[in-house]
């Protein structure tokens, strides 16, 4: 007679929200941490939901910027220096549609990285949603983890954030006088979003639907994770996708998240300019009431520690990211709030502040 | 009391059929012999009617290779060695675009060259015909000939040439067994028309439309060239739109063809194999006779000088276009012939032999 060997244990199943450059580095830095063996943590899977607002069309090509520098940097593809698009890259496609003056030029396009939009802009072409397409790229670049990982658009739909922009200067603003609407990848990299945003509109998130397993991967997580990107426009637009916000409210999984704010300044990026355009101060705290009716947990810098109350754990730690391990130190601190929040119980009905 | 200067007299309106390689750089040196000064020859403007019957979409770009090849030669960013393609050319996106596994690989796409049909794919997708496209590609180009340049689609409908492929030994042919249909540019590029063909079609030709201003270039002419491109995929597509043969039959032009065969070997490119899947010797004087309804003039080599009876003047002249200097001494033979047969009247009823 023979029995059976035990069923392994299940991974814990771990989903995070992420925005571009500091959300896949967040992400390298967890699958890093995640991977460690003697930690006494459980083996995991992480499933990621991509902010997709930030998605452009430029030349023909559909150009994904967040889901891009996630794939890249999971894969090794990624310019460590820049932290977006793909290292070792050159630009002889770009010279020379600025040669035929092909508009815009502010927005760098790499041959490698053309590559990715062309592949992705014919397969949407051919009619595959965007998440199929994207389970595809991923395939080239397999993620080198022991830990699996899917990436997950958070709509198939076509939802592009714009930007109002606040009448300006012209001359204070290389000849940019404000007082119109543009695409946010203008105002984020030809203006470095120094004219004043009056609104930021994900324009089509309130009409789009989860992206396939969106909605799954919340309701099904152990724990979830909101690593420090944008709050209004990458992590701010995932929530505003309609059921998204409700199931992070609704999953029985702890939800922890990490400061994007240091002191009264963005980690990275220009957060700040999306936070003054919602009328939100630039603090971590301010940032946590963002996601009131969600959050478990809150890592912030020594400086910016407040108390949270009977709802928020909130967990001082180094927040910069400065190198792989300081940002696996980081992400597995926020494993451990999990864990110890999901060991607790913590996440009771009426445990947390209603929106 | 003041009179009016003379009006300058009208430039030699010179209309040319061209595929490809061949053609573009018989077309650079005519335009060479044109810009002569001191010749006799009055001042003229050139109008290209392009083959498109090899075009191809790849990874969802529109490729159109003679357009390219005559437009790149023209404009001075061919790649000499090659004959096709851009000079100093790269290839960051191919070599991305195998490592994602995407096909076909045979068909080598640049950077420079890719930022062309980046262009022409967003512009047609607008809802731009060919001919709209290619005039503003053009505008980058600018031939710097003191003769102005028109370069035409033969059509704006999508015309593909493909090709039935006999079955063959796949031991002979790096695992391809034939017996089944490929596009052109398949049989050309990837099997370098080693396999034969049963039979070469211009799928579309017969339903095509001339494109804008291309049989008006062809009626209005003062003389008319074919460039020794191929007499089955270039010139005998261009021919299989319905109403060009029939102009070149009607107008009052002399027309005067350059041989692209040489003592029973194709000047360069595989049209051996072509004129074989139609049963036509790779002899010049079979390849006149496919023009016999239309042509008036023929320059062959040496060799290959044959009576062409009362209807046809047969000229030997060297045909390698070995260098500008060569090759604009053949375009000039070409025009003179023209000029002689327009004083001479030659082009009259029942000049030629019927189709």
């Amino acid at each position: 007679m023979t029995t059976a060997p035990p069923a392994p244990p299940r991974p814990l199943r771990v989903t995070a929200l992420a925005g571009g450059v500091g959300g896949a580095r967040f992400l390298r830095g967890l699958l890093t941490a995640l991977d460690e063996t003697g930690t006494g943590r459980p083996a995991a899977e992480l499933t990621v939901i991509s902010n997709t607002a930030d998605d452009i069309t430029l030349h023909g090509l559909r150009v994904c910027p967040d889901l891009d520098s996630v794939m890249y940097t999971l894969g090794g593809g990624i310019d460590e220096q820049r932290g977006w698009g793909r290292s070792e890259e050159t630009s002889g496609v770009a010279d020379e549609l600025a040669a035929y003056g092909q508009r815009p030029t502010w927005f760098t396009l790499g041959d490698k990285d053309i590559a990715t939009h062309l592949v992705r802009t014919r397969l949407l072409r051919e009619g595959l949603p965007l998440s199929e397409v994207t389970a595809r790229l991923l395939q080239r670049w397999r993620p080198p983890f022991r830990t699996p990982v899917r990436l997950l658009p958070m709509t198939d739909d076509v939802v592009e954030t714009h930007v109002d922009l606040a009448r300006v200067d012209p001359a204070a603003h290389h000849g940019e006088a404000g007082g119109r609407r543009v695409h946010f990848q203008e105002w984020w990299v030809r203006l470095h979003a120094k004219v004043p945003a009056e609104r930021i509109e994900p324009v089509g998130a309130d009409a789009a639907r989860p992206g396939p397993g969106v909605l799954e991967a919340v309701a099904g997580a152990d724990v979830v994770l909101l690593p420090p990107s944008n709050p209004v426009v990458s992590i701010g637009t995932i929530l505003r996708v309609p059921g998204v916000r409700e199931a992070l409210r609704a999953t029985a999984a702890p939800v922890v998240g990490v400061s994007p704010v240091i002191g009264g300044a963005p980690v990275r990026g220009m957060a700040d300019a999306c936070l003054a355009a919602i009328g939100v101060p630039t603090t971590a705290r301010a940032v946590a009431a963002l996601y009131a009716d969600l959050l478990d947990g809150w890592l912030v810098a020594d400086q910016d520690a407040f108390d949270g109350g009977p709802a928020l754990r909130v967990l001082p730690r180094p927040l910069l990211m400065s190198d792989t391990a300081a940002t696996a130190a980081l992400a597995a601190a926020a494993i451990d709030l999990l864990l110890e929040l999901r060991a607790a119980g913590a996440r009771r009905d009426g445990d947390r502040a209603s929106a």
